[in-house]
């Protein structure tokens, strides 16, 4: 079988102020009337049909909304993909000792659905054939130096056209290499997009995460015998002691056998305003306005207003958002420093508004 | 008697989202818990304890509520202040043909009550001595360009210390003439505070805008025969037709017997953001705050907020106002502006946040 995982356990904050502890950005309607969750549930079915989301617990409930068909576990303590893959995979090879991963972000946007579905479709297909670990690599549009990356190696046409060995992978890399990565056309972005067997996935958690591994073997026991209290029990016992580390910096970079199936298809982390703000059309006037908003005298400002009016005279290139009880301003082009204000906000004594 | 008449018409845009359509600037409580027009009305009240206030017919229910003593006019339309000025004038000498009236804007903040009540006391004071028309001449702190000024002349020592003719007045000068009355001393803000016989104000309308005259000569008619129906129906009936002209412009400028009062009592006309900004204290980062608000990396920002969190990063010298469902963002230093956006506003079908 084929699962598709769904990695729901953001906090979101690079969203304030539509993002909330409470409502993270994988439960927001970017751009659009879906919410990011239910969008990567959608475009996945055709590939993958089976679904389960891995989420904290309680966004448990809103994640079955949005998600009716899926399996959904409950993190009992966030602790970063690496034990959130874990604890998928745990399940799946109880149910399935063949079961094959295709491990997604919840809260990222696709703009050429189908041109993904092909790709997602060659990720499994090599992951089923071979022992690999399968990755998609985003053919970059800017030298981004926020993001992953990874160096393709040689062809692996034994496992499908379009795939690749990757000769390694490359953390956030300062704004020359990314401009050279860029120009030399063998580097791609890591979309956190992996494709495995979920028996595979735990051998190399025991070779690289031995304690984790252990601690997941108590909950796969219990599993195996079928006894779902005991299961739970384990969780709740184990879980909040695992390491938190992501899937990325805890397994990928030290697996031996990983591939990757270049792709294009509109992708975004939708990791910021900005970034938001690329997925909206222009108004015409070198603004970008969701909700009600007007733009005197200026340009290349963002604009969201999930409720009433945002009106501006006179500034230009500021991001301003509205959204609940919370306003945020600030440069567009400083759109990754939502966190500074997140943190003066906790400061004040106002984290009621996060 | 005295009379304070409040002169409480205005439609205020200016400070736009506070101030709406249905909610113009003297209903706002700025920089407190009282609004301006409960402000002006208690501190008028040791000087001129009879009041009466007119207004726009649909503020008349929130005009009592905030001077729950006083006589209320409701105006059938806006005809700026010489017509709601004569329009009091004709009420009060129905009343009593010696009343002298104070006329007072419904919007103005002032920081030294005890101050202003002593300059008050020595218009009034003034206007019951002789046959004038008293203002007040405000110590210009700044050379503002956005109000008229008058240019004392010399000592009018029969009605009373600190009482000056009124050589003439400038409207709204340019820049280097209002540095150079700043500079001169001799030179003062009007700020649209009249002391006069209502008597003799219903004479200057009779010699400068005779048709306005007339017509309020039809609603006085009604009053003195004691009928209130019809003189409610006089004026239905001839104030809308009255031409729309301010008593500065229309009267003021062209009277004859006019003298001013030089006072200093921190007064503001409340008539932009940065208006109010000077009222509130700095928060000791250069940022002026009112209600719930974190500014990180920026200063001379001035927030405010009525409900709510207003967080801004790395921006400076803003104007960020969220009142009711709107937010208004624009530099500090076009405070003006607000009337862009308004207009904004309107051309996009968004007047109903007007």
């Amino acid at each position: 079988m084929r699962c598709a995982v769904i990695l729901a356990g953001g906090s979101g904050t690079r969203l304030w102020p539509a993002s909330r502890r409470a409502r993270p950005k994988q439960f927001l309607a970017v751009g659009g009337v879906e919410t990011l969750l239910a969008a990567t549930v959608r475009r996945l079915h055709a590939v993958a049909p089976d679904v389960m989301i891995v989420t904290a617990a309680d966004q448990v409930a809103a994640a079955r909304a949005e998600a009716p068909g899926a399996v959904i576990l409950a993190e009992p303590a966030a602790r970063n993909t690496a034990a959130a893959l874990g604890l998928a995979a745990t399940h799946l090879v109880a149910r399935d000792p063949d079961a094959v991963i295709g491990a997604f972000p919840a809260d990222q946007h696709v703009g050429d659905e189908a041109a993904f579905g092909a790709v997602v479709e060659r990720a499994f297909s090599a992951a089923e054939r071979g022992d690999v670990i399968a990755t998609i690599g985003l053919t970059p549009t800017r030298p981004e130096t926020g993001f992953g990356w990874l160096e393709l190696g040689g062809a692996r046409l034994d496992l499908g056209a379009g795939v690749h060995d990757v000769a390694r992978f490359v953390e956030k890399p300062d704004a020359a290499h990314a401009a050279a990565f860029v120009a030399g056309g063998r580097h791609l972005w890591n979309g956190g997009m992996f494709f495995v067997r979920a028996a595979r996935l735990l051998a190399e958690l025991e070779r690289q995460l031995p304690a984790t591994a252990a601690g997941l073997r108590e909950i796969g026991l219990a599993l195996a015998r079928g006894d779902a209290a005991a299961a739970a029990a384990a969780t709740a016992a184990v879980y909040p002691g695992l390491v938190s580390v992501s899937i990325d910096h805890g397994v990928m970079e030290q697996a031996s056998g990983v591939v990757a199936v270049p792709g294009s298809f509109g992708w975004s982390d939708v990791g910021s305003w900005a970034a938001v703000a690329e997925l909206l059309a222009d108004d015409g006037n070198g603004n970008v306005r969701s909700g009600d908003a007007v733009v005197v005298d200026g340009s290349g400002n963002v604009v969201f207003t999930d409720r009433g009016v945002v009106a501006l005279v006179g500034v230009s290139g500021l991001a301003v958002v509205r959204a609940g009880d919370a306003v945020l301003v600030l440069p567009a082009d400083r759109a990754q420093d939502v966190r500074a204000a997140v943190d003066a906000l906790t400061a004040a004594g106002l984290s009621r508004y996060l």
